[in-house]
């Protein structure tokens, strides 16, 4: 018997800003950080990690509501939310006093995610099974019972999905096999951040190429000039055969949007990502109209389910770029994972930052065995930072991800790295903010 | 000159839950709550004072999201702020790693609103004029220059904005005159909580239709034959003259809020507000093509300016239903108010819990003077709880508000208040607390 005894909630921040990885269009300065929810159980040396990603500064306030969340774990028998997810689920997401705040969506929605997924990793930690396997060797009733299918039922029913998923149960074990033997597919946005020179971009562009990429990301912005300029390296690095997407996180106007991308399609983007709002439904609609054979993709600032079941319906994007921990955890990706399919749209998880690549890989794996069921066009995104502070790190090689057989969510942080890195008292953070 | 020196930021919570005052298909026990932001200043007796409304747990996030955003007020000065208050709030509410936990949503949002209406307060009280005043008297290149266009320009550009405002220059006064004279229109919420039973709701109906009322909402949620009977409660006490309103607080899926709405048409609602998830603009339009000519109305958990902009450009809804602190404060409502403006739809502000009323009397009486410029269909919400707790209450009698001529936003709360319902410290809460 597994019982959930304590949380711990911790504050962990990278000081990133300082070489600007990471920097974009809308983040030029991001300080890549997590808010961390480990919950202790009544085993010995058996414990959950769960994180919410974030980019320095009101991390303490993610870590305030993993705070408040705890009254609805501790206590728990790990035996108990495997009976019945989505309910344990949608008591936490669905708690009136804390839905106001959102209602599924920020603060409370993040720090969700964190304590969701940490249930996942004590749950696989127990199974000894890494948390791709145990979704992928699940029955479609079981994982039909993960998900909560309030105010997506319009697009998405319970049968729906079962029907998707008994359909998928054919060759997942082919699958596994091959997704072993050749890894699984992906992308790297570390050549292609807005703060590296012209110069930088080349050499890690050519880099990137001689270790085996076929897809790189750059960062675009308001400086059309600058853009093509960008894009144009890349494709001459690249070749016609890679594939080069381009990421506007989120700073143009529809207008904008639409006049910048055809500025840069003679370099042939493969997708434009998160060219407005993320919360822009018709918006992209607008945009995606406008720029094809140019896809549409977003998703990591996508809040939750029902702005997904509207991006898909309304046909508004053609890449779905779920997040690990902005999303309400994995029993809610799942649900988006679904309605990808449903729509026929590959799914393309968001990684980079901290944590989310060790994140993904499972999301990605998931989605190819036993949701998605393909590999077309289907590619989990990669940056190589800050993997050194993990027990378990992604093992990314030959431009694709080999997805971990260690038991876990694989966001666990080594003691180390939170003793130097937790704020503000963390030994680095002492001296830095001493000086 | 007036300078921001400190900010103090307050968790209060009034035990509400105990009475049901409030309760709702969604929140069936609410504790009124604020997250309260008071801004000091250089000149002695001079404060600025805003509020996020809560429903008790999880305030204290909201008190540590205001807490994160005092770096982007201390230091400033009244002059500079009002010198381009656009500006001001871009810094704020876009600040990179800040607007990672939204953007312009939840928690951050909540928070930013507190701050910037606190800021709102400030200058009415310098004016010495309450805010609706100091709105309804400016230049239309002024009030243009309140609003951060980004991410709107599609739908709403500042040349559109300024036409709108000019057009209502004309009759102003005479706008405001009728206001000071007759009113602001307004409907009850207080008669119809899902948690009284049918005598309660009957001798209240009674009672407001006496008070003067001709608007009632009520609560409604799964139980259709209790929903009707409810429903024909309220028509036998309202008349057929009267306007009766019904609320399902988000309760349904699609399919179910066509069915529930179409169960009680024989009532002849006013609208249905909040059928279906806040965020599912395409399910609010099926929902709208279904029920017509029962008007839909949402708007009180609307995250920001770019949800409201897809819910005019679909038609999704009828009623636009502005908070005045889940939007980021004043300026934000302006943009949105300017937005309904333009599609010709009604702006009917939500109100209740605490501090919404005295709040919601600024944006009603803006709009009537400044924006829409017109009575038909506008009403803006009241309940009857918690008024007894302000410095300067709402006046509200013979079934219309009754604006505030005293200066200010009208938040600002009652010490006594303060030190009995602070939490967890107030003297209420640690009696409370320990028992």
């Amino acid at each position: 018997m597994i019982e959930i005894v304590a949380v711990e909630a911790l504050d962990i921040r990278f000081p990133t800003s300082k070489t600007l990885d990471g920097s974009d269009a809308m983040n030029p300065n991001p300080d890549y950080s997590a808010a961390v929810c480990i919950l202790k159980t009544s085993v010995d040396g058996l414990d959950g990690h769960g994180m919410t990603f974030t980019i320095g500064r009101g991390t303490e306030i993610c870590v305030a509501a993993i705070e408040a969340l705890t009254p609805f774990v501790i206590g728990l028998k790990l035996e108990d939310i495997q009976a019945d997810m989505a309910a344990f689920v949608r008591r936490m997401t669905g708690d009136s006093q804390l839905r106001w705040l959102g209602p599924e969506k920020g603060v409370v929605h993040l720090a969700a995610a964190a304590v969701i997924n940490a249930v996942w990793d004590l749950w696989a930690r127990a199974a000894e099974k890494p948390v791709w396997r145990l979704i992928s060797e699940m029955e479609a009733d079981d994982i039909v019972g993960l998900i909560d299918f309030r105010h997506i039922h319009d697009v998405l029913s319970p049968e729906e999905a079962r029907a998707i998923l008994a359909d998928r149960r054919a060759g997942r074990a082919e699958r596994i096999a091959k997704m072993q033997r050749e890894g699984l597919a992906a992308y790297t946005t570390s050549a292609g951040w807005l703060g590296y020179d012209d110069d930088k971009i080349r050499r890690l562009c050519r880099e990137a190429v001689s270790a085996g990429w076929n897809a790189l990301k750059f960062k675009v912005g308001m400086d059309a000039a600058q853009n093509l300029k960008r894009c144009r390296i890349a494709r001459e690095e690249l070749g016609p055969g890679r594939r080069l997407m381009i990421d506007a996180n989120q700073v143009w106007e529809v207008g904008e949007a639409i006049t910048h991308v055809r500025h840069v399609a003679e370099t042939s983007p493969w997708w434009i990502e998160e060219p407005i709002s993320p919360d822009d439904i018709l918006g992209h609609r607008k945009v995606a109209d406008a720029v094809r054979p140019i896809r549409v993709a977003t998703g990591e600032h996508c809040q939750n389910r029902v702005m997904f079941k509207q991006f898909l319906e309304a046909d508004a994007i053609d890449v779905v770029q779920i997040d690990a921990c902005r999303l309400a955890g994995l029993n809610e990706n799942i649900a988006v994972m679904l309605m990808a399919a449903k729509f026929n749209k590959p799914v393309c998880p968001h990684a980079g930052g901290v944590g989310l690549c060790e994140y993904v890989q499972h999301l990605g794996a998931i989605d190819l065995i036993a949701i998605g069921g393909a590999r077309e066009d289907r590619m989990v995104e990669f940056a190589g930072h800050l993997h050194e502070h993990f027990r378990d790190p992604v093992d990314v090689h030959d431009g694709v991800y080999w997805p971990t057989n260690n038991p876990g969510f694989s966001v666990a942080f080594l003691a180390e790295s939170i003793a130097t890195y937790r704020y503000p008292n963390g030994s680095y953070w002492r001296a830095a903010l001493r000086a």
